[in-house]
């Protein structure tokens, strides 16, 4: 955390592949403009401003950084005008989104250790900063949750928040160490996505 | 904002306007008397609510103001008692919610340049304060929120918190600079219920 | 509330009976594990989690207490291991549930009531407590939260918290009227079960 500008990168670059995952989602439910800058704006930051409200960090950073809404606008507008252009970038923008994740979860757990000290809360903020924006789409979009569902997403959110925490609870303060858990994350997701891991389910009963 | 009585008399018919449309929505999906009051509740204080917590400004005005409470009950009883009276009554209340819509917006962005002075964070609450209700409503109702894919809805209640901002920014202490801000909203509601404005939308592709 | 092992005592059976409430429709939805943990955890603290963000107290006690998270977890690993003997469980579930309703309607409106002296918040918050997390699972399961339609549910933790807060308002402090106001709402509750009470609602017209 004491490399601002790599910090900066990987939050900006997160920022965009979850703005275009959701601009990419409202188009194809046929939303209008609006529609869409909401649905970008919600996954690239609706993890991140719940998790600050649970806080007390309020008014969110997501809410008063120019930058993020720029971003959310800048995805829609290239999702609407674009549309073939981002169709060809989907490879890229799933690793982007991998990348996004471990970041926000390593970022997450770390902001809500230094407000609390509490390293079960840190993990859960980790989690919640990574994969709160993706459950806010499904719900704005009326569908359950992906990510309860299907692969492991929320896993390796869990994964680098619970490395991350560790190493703040350990007293660890390398730059390196949040590297590590970034790239544990991170790995663990490319890991699935390139082998279709999936956690244990069972078939549901009739209700 | 200097002149109570009116902003009192607009607060409380945005409210009303508000709290009828989620008893009507709420009564024709079946819901029991509970089901009604809430759904009516959440659309007229919802948004505020939301837009409160995200402020820190807790707890929310619509929360310990017995009036919130107490039209959206009336509201409900109407609704279930007078069902044909309130149909009659869906031209007065799309009027009305226009007015609220402008008045909602206009007035969460001038709590929200109070209590932060950041413009960005002010213009997203006063949408935030308009159409969270309606949000709120459609997700409890299981349906895609109605704003983010038809109408020039939201769209009003930006240009109606942008002139508010930008008046706030500027340093225009006037009371007549809110009206115009409020009327600028509600005219661009009215007019494109009239004539059936639309935002740019795409069909959506295949999943 | 003089009387801590008891409130203990209730306090985590009521938050196992709604972890096994949401661990059973997650897990009849087809959830993976991590989704069968969050719905579960989401049912048994979400709630008081969301309460605890509308009075400002953060972070919430439901995020910090490690009993909370364990008695999630340990419902769901039991729901996926051992599903045939927690369906026979349904009916003990029911009454736990009731249990459950009862205490955290009291819970919520007292602990409200002990930050803001308002009773109108504090019988909100109680029944927010008391239904929070149902309403929860059932958007994330992507359903209309089922409170809404059915049954005396809310109005059971409505009688609940407006006895206690009667109370608090009216300077009682014996832990016995506390009691009464939960036995008041578990009894509506199991007597709406038994009998099959329902609140008063309407068949929806055309849309």
């Amino acid at each position: 955390m004491d490399m601002p500008w790599i910090y900066t990168f990987f939050d900006l670059l997160g920022t965009l592949a979850f703005a275009l995952s959701g601009a990419i989602a409202a188009r194809q439910r046929g939303l209008d403009l609006f529609g869409i800058v909401t649905v970008a704006f919600c996954v690239a930051c609706g993890g991140g401003i719940v998790r600050d409200v649970c806080l007390g960090a309020v008014p969110a950073a997501g809410l008063v950084d120019v930058r993020y809404l720029a971003i959310a606008v800048g995805a829609s507008l290239l999702t609407m005008l674009a549309f073939a252009t981002v169709q060809r970038m989907s490879q890229p923008v799933q690793f982007f989104d991998a990348l996004g994740l471990g970041f926000f979860a390593v970022a997450g757990a770390h902001k809500a250790w230094l407000y609390s000290g509490n390293p079960q809360l840190a993990v859960m903020m980790g989690i919640l900063s990574a994969v709160g924006g993706g459950v806010i789409r499904d719900i704005l979009l009326n569908r359950t949750p992906q990510i309860l569902e299907k692969e492991v997403y929320a896993s390796a959110a869990l994964l680098a928040a619970l490395i991350q925490v560790g190493g703040d609870w350990a007293g660890v303060r390398a730059a390196g160490w949040s590297a590590l858990a970034m790239l544990a994350g991170v790995g663990l997701r490319l890991l699935a996505l390139r082998f279709k891991w999936n956690l244990p389910r069972f078939t549901g009963t009739p209700q």
